[in-house]
C-alpha cells in the first residue's frame, strides 16, 4: 500500500522509535477483523503529541495486537489556536459539524447552548470517537479538545480578552469577513455560530457591546446552522489561518498559472 | 406565523399581483396534508424570475390547491456569476454537496468525470428537487442550473477564457485563495473540486498549463471532496462573491464593536 493511502492510527500511547504498543482491545479488533492487518503489515501512528510514526504489526492474535513503532514519519505540528464554538443540533448535523470542525482545523470544539438552542442532548463519548476518526483521516497531527456542552453566558463571562470573538450575525448587520478577520491574523479566535433561528435580539445586544467581540455576516442568503460553522471556519482558515500561507514550501511552487 | 417564518414555495408559473396559480398535484398534496394550510393562510413564493410575492390559500380541496398571489415582496435578484463543478460523490455527499450549493450561491451546479471519479450515477431528478428545496429555504430569489455529469476534457475544451477557473490542488501546490482570488473579484468563475483522491497528475499537468486556470490550496490538512466544495465556495464568496461586500445597506451598521 503506497504511503499516501497506508492506514492511519491514533494511539493513546507515549510513542518513539523502536516501542512496542499493545493496542486497545477495540483497536485489535478494528485492525484484525475490520482492516485485516496481518503481521508485518505497515501503518502509520500518531498520538496527538509525539508525532506520526511508521509501525508494523509486531503480533496479531485473538483480541491482541502488538504495534512495533519504527522510525518517525512526520514531527509533531499543532494546529492554530482557533475555537468552534456551535449550538448543538440535531444528532447528524452536530456529527457533522463536529467531524468537519476537525478538518478545517479546530484547536476546540465547543458545544454552546443558546437562547434557541432546541439542545439534542449532547453525546461526548459519541463525538470524541468521531474527533479522533476524522483526525486520522486528515492526517492532522494534533487532536482537537472537546469541551462539554455550556452556557452561551458562561463562556462570554470568562472570556480571555486576548482572544478575538468572531460571531455570526444572520441580521445582515455583522462586517464582511475578508474586512475585520485579517486584521487579527496569527491571534487566537474563536467562532460563534448560533443555532437555527440564530441568536436572540438580547444576544444579540449583549455580543455587540463586547469590545473583543466582532459581528460577520455570512450574506443575505440564510444558511443552515451547520453551513455556517462550515463557512465561518473555512473563511477564517483562508483569511487568518493556515490557508492564508502561500503555497506549501515544501512543493515547488506552480509557474505555469497567470494567477502567480 | 410571522414573515420571517413563513413557508416559502418555489411556483412553476409567471407570477404578478392578482393572479391566481393553481398547485400543481404534489406541491398540494405537501400544503395540505403536510404544512395543513388552509383556505386564507399565508405563504411567500417565488419563481426564479419573477421575485417574492406574497399569497393566500384561495381554494383547498381534495387534490386541488389554489394560490391567490398578494403584491410582490422581493424584487428578482440573481445571484453572482459562480459555477460549482465537483465530481459526483457516494449518493448522500453528492446530496450534500449540491444542497450546500444552492445555500452558497453556486449560479449553476456542474458533476464533472475525471479520472479517479468512481462515479455513483447521478440522479438529475432527484438532484433537481434538493435544489428547489434549498433555494426555498435560504430565501435566494435564483434557482441554480444543474448541468448533467460531463467529462473534465470536455468542460476544459469548451471553457470561455473570460471565466476564471480555480481549481483546489491537494498536492499543496496551489496558491491561498486570499492572494488570488480578489484579483477576480466580480468576474465570472467556475471551482473545480476533485473527486476523493484528488485528481490525476494529467489532470493536474493539463490543468497547470491552463491560462485561465489557478490552482488553490486549502492547506495541508486532507478535507473530504464534500468539504472541500463547501470550503471552496465559501472562500469565493468571502474574497470576490456577495460576502465581500461591507455590511448589507438595508441594516443600520453596528456601531459598538471595536472591529469596526
Amino acid at each position: 500500500m503506497s504511503k499516501k493511502n497506508r492506514i492511519r492510527l491514533y494511539i493513546d500511547a507515549d510513542l518513539s522509535d523502536g516501542v512496542f504498543v499493545v493496542c486497545q482491545e477495540c483497536q485489535a479488533h478494528y485492525l484484525q477483523n475490520v482492516l485485516r492487518l496481518k503481521t508485518n503489515d505497515e501503518v502509520f501512528v500518531f498520538n496527538g503529541k509525539d508525532g506520526e510514526f511508521e509501525a508494523v504489526v509486531a503480533e496479531s492474535s485473538k483480541k491482541k495486537c502488538v504495534l512495533s513503532i519504527q522510525k518517525q514519519f512526520m514531527p509533531f505540528e499543532k494546529g492554530l489556536d482557533v475555537w468552534l464554538m456551535f449550538a448543538p443540533l440535531k444528532k447528524d448535523q452536530t456529527d457533522f459539524v463536529v467531524s468537519k470542525a476537525v478538518e478545517l482545523g479546530a484547536a476546540k470544539i465547543v458545544p454552546i447552548m443558546t437562547e434557541y438552542t432546541t439542545a439534542a442532548k449532547v453525546r461526548p463519548d459519541r463525538l470524541q470517537n468521531l474527533i479522533i476518526e476524522a483526525a486520522e483521516q486528515c492526517r492532522r497531527q494534533d487532536i482537537p479538545e472537546l469541551e462539554s456542552a455550556v452556557e452561551l453566558k458562561k463562556v462570554l463571562k470568562d472570556w480571555q480578552e486576548k482572544r478575538i470573538l468572531f460571531y455570526f450575525d444572520e441580521t445582515g448587520r455583522g462586517a464582511a469577513a475578508a474586512d475585520v478577520m485579517p486584521k487579527f491574523a496569527g491571534e487566537p479566535a474563536g467562532l460563534l455560530i448560533g443555532p437555527e433561528g440564530g441568536f436572540s435580539q438580547k444576544e444579540l445586544e449583549i455580543l455587540r457591546k463586547l469590545p473583543y467581540a466582532c459581528g460577520i455576516s455570512l450574506g443575505r442568503r440564510i444558511l443552515r446552522a451547520e453551513t455556517a460553522a462550515v463557512a465561518g471556519l473555512s473563511c477564517w482558515q483562508a483569511l487568518c489561518g493556515d490557508w492564508a500561507a502561500t503555497t506549501d514550501k515544501k512543493e515547488k511552487p506552480v509557474e505555469d498559472t497567470y494567477c502567480r
